[in-house]
């Protein structure tokens, strides 16, 4: 079997991404299992290493060499970077953004089947002028399909829509947005191992509507969607009633969630996986994980930061990528 | 001090109602620290208690006398309910609103500090022609100003509006509706020893609207409402993202979240406490509080309902009902 590439942002060098990272990574029990490409700047990742006593030895990543365990170095110079700490700042945000947007074009052309990422602020990337509000918006711009999912070990969680106001959110429940949802998460998921193969589809009414006493939606868009994917072949069930729904799919490990909007999917989660959530946004054509926290302005560079979350979102790419290998 | 009089109605004849009222009053250490009226069909009553291999002795309720702790009867005659069992029935949803009536009358009269009423059912109630679709809903309509609430030991939860299509739900969200369940929970819950006294507000869109950027609620009726609120003095603050109020509030044993809509409350409430839950009423001149069931007729008549939720209901309406004897 071939070793899975899996790609490591730094993150914003004023926060605690360079540490969890670092963390995680060099205590993993997982170092040999894939090839893990730090894409950063090296001297502040020496600088990083360091403070928190460690001493990595990652070797220059070769992309077109064949992929062997351990280590690597895609070493992308950031001038500037790392001078400030703690706080928004201009040259972060644009070395942030620099180390992400080469993993993702590393990753688009075929050279990672996963990527990591660490946390960015998405004030720093405006201070640097990018246009994008944080990592998933990015790869929604270049995937539209792109799918955000949440992941611990009680509960799954999919989001049929994310950063809108909830007015608009409503007017996202719509038959073929859920069908193209359910039908991407099917493809995505199937055949991997120890993800999840069940959608429990959520109503967006209270008790689901009641048979239309308490809303429409869930008879006129969300019923049609699942019927239309069960037709095809997906597991998927419901509308359930979103304040039940949860605990169904807390029960079941191969099932996951659908949720109608942002807080009705992230309100059980942030509940059920505080500290240890992954981020996996779904429908590219690689593995995305990134740990379910920010920057943490407030610890950064204090080294206690959690690496929980960090090290989940490590294990959970490289179960995911080594399928796709 | 006066013993509280506290009124439990029996609920639907052929759910779980009679058995767990029975089985909570029964066992429960408090007996004697308030009159505890059953409402309902002595002969039901004398016939659940057979089953469950208990022996009440009720002495008949003399409204008039004074409160002595223990069990009393409020004799109801209701002829043809509880033949039928595990399944709607018209004669059972016209005997639980019977119940329910007259428990509710005489707390209207002053007779009782506090009620618990164990749970009916919405479609026996309908069966039997009655137009209202539970308790809560009959209770809103002689007092408009009545407030959903849910209490655990982990959190407790207040809602701004309940069975209401989520779309409608966004319209209440107001200032001056807002302000109003702030000065009722505030009024109703100040002095009560052990009620929360500080009032967490949630948002109403992902991440509190993140000024203005994700929704205008927060800004133009929500901010505005908490504001007001704590100029009057009552300890009210937010809005929190609603995706993490509920955390912020697991910790503080004095906080009660103000959710903006059904789900938003709920979702969280019964992931921290689907077996333990009590739902209770504010803004009523007395207590009144309910198992966070239904009639769960598919368990009614073999002795195996969970009666947590009840004995939580009975202690938790002695407690709030003490203050007011």
């Amino acid at each position: 079997m071939t070793l899975p590439r899996i790609g490591v942002t730094l993150g914003d060098p004023g926060g605690v991404g360079p540490e969890v990272a670092l963390n995680s990574l060099l205590h993993s029990p997982d170092i040999a299992n894939a090839a893990w490409i730090l894409f950063g700047d090296s001297r502040l990742i020496g600088a990083e290493a360091r403070r928190l006593g460690l001493s990595p030895s990652p070797a220059p990543w070769s992309p077109d060499a064949p992929p062997r365990g351990g280590l690597f170095l895609n070493d992308i110079p950031a001038p500037g970077a790392g001078s400030v700490r703690g706080r928004d700042d201009r040259a972060n945000g644009e070395a942030a953004f620099r180390f992400f947007d080469a993993a993702v074009a590393a990753a688009r052309e075929g050279r990672l089947e996963g990527l990591v990422t660490a946390p960015v602020s998405k004030t720093g990337w405006a201070m640097a002028g990018l246009p994008w509000r944080g990592h998933t918006e990015f790869l929604e711009h270049l995937y539209p399909g792109a799918v955000m999912s949440f992941w611990s070990g009680p509960l799954k969680v999919a989001l049929l829509s994310h950063h809108l106001p909830l007015r608009e959110a409503l007017g996202k429940v719509r038959k073929e947005a859920l069908l193209a949802l359910l039908r991407t998460l099917n493809r995505s998921l199937s055949g991997l191992a120890g993800a999840p193969s069940e959608f429990l589809v959520a109503g967006l009414n209270p008790h689901a509507g009641e048979a239309g006493l308490l809303g429409i939606e869930e008879r006129e868009e969300i019923g049609p969607a699942v019927a239309a994917a069960c037709r095809e072949g997906i597991r998927a069930a419901g509308p359930f009633p979103p304040d039940t729904v949860f605990l169904r799919a807390r029960e079941r490990k191969e099932a996951m969630v659908v949720a109608m909007y942002h807080d009705q999917g992230l309100i059980a989660f942030k509940l059920e996986a505080f500290a240890s959530g992954v981020n996996v946004t779904l429908g590219l054509p690689f593995v995305r994980t990134s740990p379910d926290h920010g920057t943490a302005f407030d610890i950064a560079g204090r080294g206690v930061a959690d690496p929980r979350s960090m090290t989940e979102a490590l294990n959970l790419a490289l179960r995911l990528a080594s399928g796709r290998a």
